[in-house]
This record gives structure tokens, C-alpha cells and sequence, in this order.
């Protein structure tokens, strides 16, 4: 189980900031934490903007099972060779996490094809995440619902396609709800986005939420070897008109 | 346009009831006034509990073009042939909107195969009625959301099927949120399954529900002329083998 | 992993049929083999019409995971009362897979809400089943197509709700297609419609069909502990309004 | 119904090409005659690839309703600028039907995120296009099934996301499948892709394609205002927290 989290690390390298005093191993650093109790079997590497093609080379994305994905301030600053390899990837069968304000993020935007665009306040809300697909391995050993008492507001309309399956909706203290757990096939990939997270609260440390995470990775992992469906259109040859 | 509304009546003849004061005209006349403003040509007709065969004859339903059902004190004393004629005449076509409590109804719960059971708390909660699929026609003309003032709380885990398609989210003062809109086909008949509403609350006074009651109808007429499905299973006879 | 395999055992007892002579263990007899080549570690026990309570008594559906049904003659012999003990056996998150015949089965159109009716004709057509959900466990090692030389027609229209996945459309001799391969979610229940075998060809000698069996099998585990959503309508208590 | 047929028209303009022996007035040409038969209230206009923005200026596109799209030799001449002219419209509201060989046109390709490859075959099949959702207004009047006595084939898999609604599903004479029509949302934009139609054989003129083609553009029609789900992130301001 070989897993790779990008971070842009925008935040985590602004003085003083909120998210430097709540992560001081950035974002990723709680993320990987709370993977390791779930996936104790999992490596995990980490990239960032600021890496040569942002640490997602095509060697590294070879070797990546599942893609964990963590942007905001500097999504229009990653290169779109990178996000062409990553969208490769995720055909051949690579898991993809986009996480919170990576529903904006270019590979998330082109493997849904549209806007991703959300209602969305900066207060400090409740959020509360409630379980709608109670037998969807995602949701196994979560609470019903997992409350998260400081995070910014998330809300509907999210355009997206529509879900394979939604398997959590959240609602906030001043009463929008979100679906904030959604599934996705692209290709061979699975996709799996997760909105709870920020960095100006303390979302990621929450068990709770690496439990989600962690389940997610586990179902998001390829189940055939790597290949691409993008086969050249070639006559099926092997099969006989009857 | 031949809509039947089946109205149990049971808390209309509850003598000092907060039903009979906020509907003296029965909640399927509340219904009915709401459903004529946006389909002046419908002609609309009414089913009780205590007709025979609850006013849902084989006459009736075969003349009905779309059924609305509430129901809440009295599921078990609908009669099973009924019900076994309303399932029929939904799988030939009849459109069918179970409405709030009629989610325990016998025939929506034998139409969806599950328990249909959900969570409930009787406390005086403001419902937000989110709209999740703004191009479905029944989200025509609907606020986002819609503001109910006044309403008891159902919530997640709703034990449904997987929705044909999600329409509306509703969520509630504490923080409940409810799948308050969806679809499903069973045959060829539509359903569509609208949660807002209650004998306690005038909630069938509210121009916004009476748009989506209308929409609802008009989406759930049944598009071909009445036939079943269940065929017996002769051989194709007008199709040769290649 | 405890799997019962229900064999209404009709045709199996038809001196002379071919049932008997390409089944001559039985076609659940068959089936169980096929499972033990991929489940080693399931215990598999059977049940038939003529036993007592069908060989389903409460006892035996409380210890069982995963239940396979095979019925086509005596579906109406079926006593509703362990047709009710199935279906809240599924609700419960009991595995289920109807096969073939059992589409017409009590707790299939139950559990379905719909006829279930398909096309149907008896000539000796040579089915392909196609893969349409590459990455679903159920298709895991199967090739595409799966080539079923001796086979009646299973054709569209297939009077089913719409699936939660599609795995696999079959073709026929005559040009027909069927969705083969479905799968369905009922409270806690996994369902998997999978239409290849038939009592007149020995399709359930067939190793791929053995896989996809094995494959549904294990797919249809139950993840959580058997529990039932029908909870009482109580008030939360535990939860406060905000 | 305003009404634009993007048609790359290349095959047209090979001299003696079986494409201009068929279609004298081009493949745009049969499809428009096709649609007029049923939609007399329709303005309809054409594009090409070798006009100035391939003649879908933003001009153009803001006056179409819905954009049909035939693509095959010349995708990758297509202008990118334009492309996101076009997907910028289908996010606002635009219908928009991919014919045939548009599964691998850029518009397509972009809305889905997948590769949309398949398999294919050249041989002279016949295509039987079977209804699997019987009471989809696509569906509305179409044989069951439509009969093409000369196809090329498309065969499974087909690397698409899940569709809303799979409505056709075909199979050819070599015994392949392919779920030959199918719907899709993106932003307030449907989509139909049909399949059934190719340069080398006379598939516009076939009166039930031509039934298919005009319900799809019904069922595409925009039903709100042109306008764009992606706002700024802004606050939402219009609503305070309870």
C-alpha cells in the first residue's frame, strides 16, 4: 500500500500563521499520522508545490497506489503536464483523494468535468457529518455523525455529477447541508472526495476523520494491475462475427 | 391530468385537534387548493380511509393518473387488496407521491422493499429544504432553500433504496439532515417520495411545497398509454434467431 | 463465511430429466463446488422446498452470511412466512443472490418491488456476458466475454429497479441483451442478480460462472453486525437540538 | 428550439466517397431533415469545421439551445478556444448530443474526464438497439428493438463514467454489447450520447434514428435561464447562522 500526499505547503510557510500553530508537521504530517493507525502496513511519501514537478514525477505516480490531494491558494500554479500524469494515472487505476478545498484543484475539476463550484462562509460552524450509505466500507466504524465543533461552511449546490454513491451529507450551524462524501470511477480509478478539513482548524487531527480517510484509501486501492483502457481502436481480431 | 388524493382523515376527525384548526378543510383540501393553483387543469379527487375500499376502487385507480398518499395513524387498516391494486396500477404507469409519513405506508414500503424507517423527534425544528438537482423539473421555480418555519425533525440513517435521483436535502435546527426528495421507478410509474408536511404544522399552506407538489405531479403523469410490464413469459415468436 | 444455497429441488427429482443427468449432484450440488475451487474457508450447507420451514428456519438464517436461491417451478409453493424471515434476514445485512430463475422468486420481486419480468425464449442460444464495471469485485478475473455455448434467452425489457451497479450485459443467438448482472442494496442487505444458469444446460459446471459466484459471494459479506434500521420512530435523547 | 448541428464535414468533401453518395446534403443535412419531421418549430443551423471558430462563435453558441456534435476524422483540429466556448455553454444550460464517433471528440471527452475509448470492428454488422428504460422520454415511441441493417460495431467497455440513465443498450451480429445511449449532467447542461450513426452507412435516414435524435434534443432543452453555477466563493451574506 504505497501512498503519496500532496500538500501545496503554502500555508504551513506563511509566519505566524493559524495553520503553522495547528500543524507543525503541516497538513500532511497529521494526515500521514492518522493514516499510519489505520494503515500501519501503508508507506507514505509526501509532495509539494514547490518540488520539482511538485514531487509527482511520472516515477512517482508509478509507484503510488493511492494519491492523496490537499490545495487551495495555489491550484492555478500546478503544472498541467503534472495534472495530465496525475488524470494518467488515476485512468490506469491509481485512487485519488482530493480533500476540502481541493474540490477547485485541476485534476479534480478535469476528472469531473465540471465546475465544482460550492456556497461556502468563512464563519466558524459546527459541522456535523451524517452516514447515508451505512454499508459502504468508507463508512465503517464511523460515528453517526461525526461532529466537528470549529470548521469553516461548505454548501450546496456542489456541481458535481452525480455520485456513484453518496455516502455522507453534512449540515452546519447556520443550517446548509453538503454532500460531503462522494465516490467517483474515472477509468480504472477511484475516486473518493472528503470535504471535512482546513487549515484554520483543527480538522485533521480528528480520529474520526482518519478513520474516513484511512477507510477511503483502503477502497480506493487499484484491484488490476495497472493498465490504461485508452486501447487504440483496433478491430477485436481475437473474436469471430457468429 | 387525473390526480387522486388519498388522505387517511384520521386527525381531521380529532375533535380539537391542531389539525382540524390549521386545516379545516382537511389536509387533502389544503393539498388540493395548493396543487390547482399551478394546475388549473387537473381535476382532482379525494380518498379516505373510512370509504369502502378506502374510495381507491379499481375504477378509481384505473381512472387516476397520478396518486398522492398521506397516511400516518392508520397503515395497518389499509386494506392489502387495495394496496396490491395500487402497486399494480403503479407498475402499468399511475405516478405515485407518498407524502411525510406516508414513508411507513404499505404501498410505498412494498414498492421499495425496504423498512423505510428514519429518525424522528417531535421538538418544533425550522426546516431548510436544499435543492441538490437544479435541472430535475421538479426543482422548477423552488427556492434554495425553501424555509419552513415550523416542523417536527426526520432524519438520517432514511432506510431507502438508492434514489433514482436525489432532489432535495433538508436539514433541521439540530443539525439533522434528511434525503427530503427523491425518485424512484417501479415499472413504468414514477415516484417521488416528498418528506415536508405534518398534521401539526401548516406546512400544506406553503406556496413554496405547493409549487414542488405541483412539479411533482406533472413529472410523475405516466408518458405511455396503460400496460404491464409483468408479460407472461411466452417466446418472442415475432423475432428470428440470427 | 456461512453460505446456505436454497435448491427448490424440483427438477432435480424428474426421473429421466435432464436435470438429473448433468446435475447429478444437484445444481446447488454443482454450485457448492464451484465455490469451494474460490472460498476454501466457507462452510456451505443447503436447503430445499420439501424440508421442513424449506430448510430455512430462523435458526439457520441467523448463522447464515451469504444465501443463494435457485427456485423456477415451485415459486408459489414457497411458504410467505420464511419469505418474510429472508427478507429481514437481507434488511438485517444478510448477503443474497437470486440466480437465474429465482427473478420470479418471492423474495426477489419483494425485495424489488417490481414484476420482474423479462423476454423469454427456449432455444439453444449461445450467451455472452460482457463486463461493463471493470473495477467492480465481482468482475475480478473474469474474462470478457464470458463464452456460455448452451443457454435459454434472457431478454430486456427487464422489469427491474435501476441497479446500483451494472456489472454485466449478455448478448444471445438472436441478438437479444439482458442485464446479467446487477447488484442492489436493501437495508443492509447486498443483493446480486446473476441470470446465467438454467436447470436444461450445465452452465453451473462452468468455471468462470464459479468465479463470478465466488466473486458475488464475497462481495455480498455482511460488514457490519446483524443489526436492523427499523428502529422504533423514538426521539433521539441523545442528541440535543443546537 | 434553436437548434446548432456541429458536423466537421470531411468525409463530405472526399471526392466519391461512399459518405457523399449517401448523404448528398451531408450527414448534417439527413439529420436535420430528421429532426424537422419532428420538431417543425425548430430553427436549425449548421457548423463546420473549416469556418471561421469552426462556425460556433460565442455568438452562435449563445443562441443554441442545444449543440449536436459529429466529429470522426478531425478531432484534433479542433480550436481548444472554442472547445471551452462550448463546454462553458453545457456547464450554463446548453443540451448536448455527441454522435457516433463524437465519443472520442474533445467536448465529450472534457465533460466526461474518462478516455471514452471502446472496442470496434469494421465488419458489416447488423445493430439491434434494445430499451432498457422504458418510460425515459428519450425512449418515447421507439421500437424495442430498432432494427439497423448496416453498422459498424462498438463494443464494451466502453470507458465512460456511470451515466445517469443508460436508456439503449445494442448488440451487433458478432454478438457484442454496448450501451449505445446514455445520459449525463454536467453543471445545468444534459447530455445524450447515442452511438448509432456512421459516415459509411445510412443510418440518418433511418426514421426511428431520426425519432431517437428529435427526443433527445427535447429532453436536452434547457429548462432554466442560461447561467453558471460557478460563482465566486463568495459569503453567502443573503443568510445569517441560527
Amino acid at each position: 500500500m504505497r501512498i503519496t500526499i500532496y500538500n501545496e505547503g503554502v500555508h504551513e510557510q506563511q509566519e505566524g500563521s493559524t495553520t503553522q500553530r495547528l500543524y507543525p508537521e503541516g497538513m500532511h504530517g497529521a494526515i500521514a499520522a492518522g493514516l499510519r493507525t489505520h494503515l500501519p502496513e501503508a508507506s507514505i511519501r509526501f509532495a509539494h508545490l514547490d518540488l520539482p514537478s511538485h514531487g509527482l514525477t511520472d516515477d512517482v505516480l508509478a509507484e503510488t497506489d493511492v494519491l492523496l490531494w490537499w490545495g487551495h491558494e495555489a491550484h492555478d500554479r500546478v503544472d498541467d503536464a503534472v495534472v495530465s500524469s496525475v488524470i494518467r494515472r488515476v485512468h490506469e487505476g491509481m485512487g485519488f483523494l482530493p480533500l476540502h478545498s481541493a474540490h477547485y484543484s485541476k485534476p479534480f475539476t478535469r476528472l469531473m468535468g465540471t465546475t465544482c463550484s460550492l456556497r461556502w462562509r468563512g464563519g466558524n460552524d459546527r459541522e456535523l457529518v451524517w452516514t447515508v450509505s451505512p454499508t459502504h466500507p468508507i463508512a465503517a466504524g464511523v460515528p453517526h455523525p461525526i461532529i466537528i465543533e470549529g470548521q469553516e461552511m461548505y454548501g450546496e449546490h456542489f456541481d458535481i455529477p452525480e455520485p456513484d454513491d453518496l455516502i455522507f451529507i453534512s449540515s452546519f450551524t447556520g443550517g446548509e447541508v453538503f454532500r460531503s462524501g462522494a465516490t467517483f470511477t474515472r477509468g480504472l480509478g477511484k475516486i473518493f472526495y472528503f470535504s471535512p478539513g482546513d487549515q484554520e482548524y483543527p480538522v485533521y487531527h480528528h480520529p474520526d476523520i482518519h478513520r474516513v480517510l484511512a477507510n477511503g484509501v483502503r477502497w480506493a486501492m487499484p484491484t488490476l494491475p495497472p493498465t490504461t483502457l485508452d486501447a487504440p481502436m483496433a478491430p477485436l481480431g481475437w473474436f469471430e462475427k457468429g
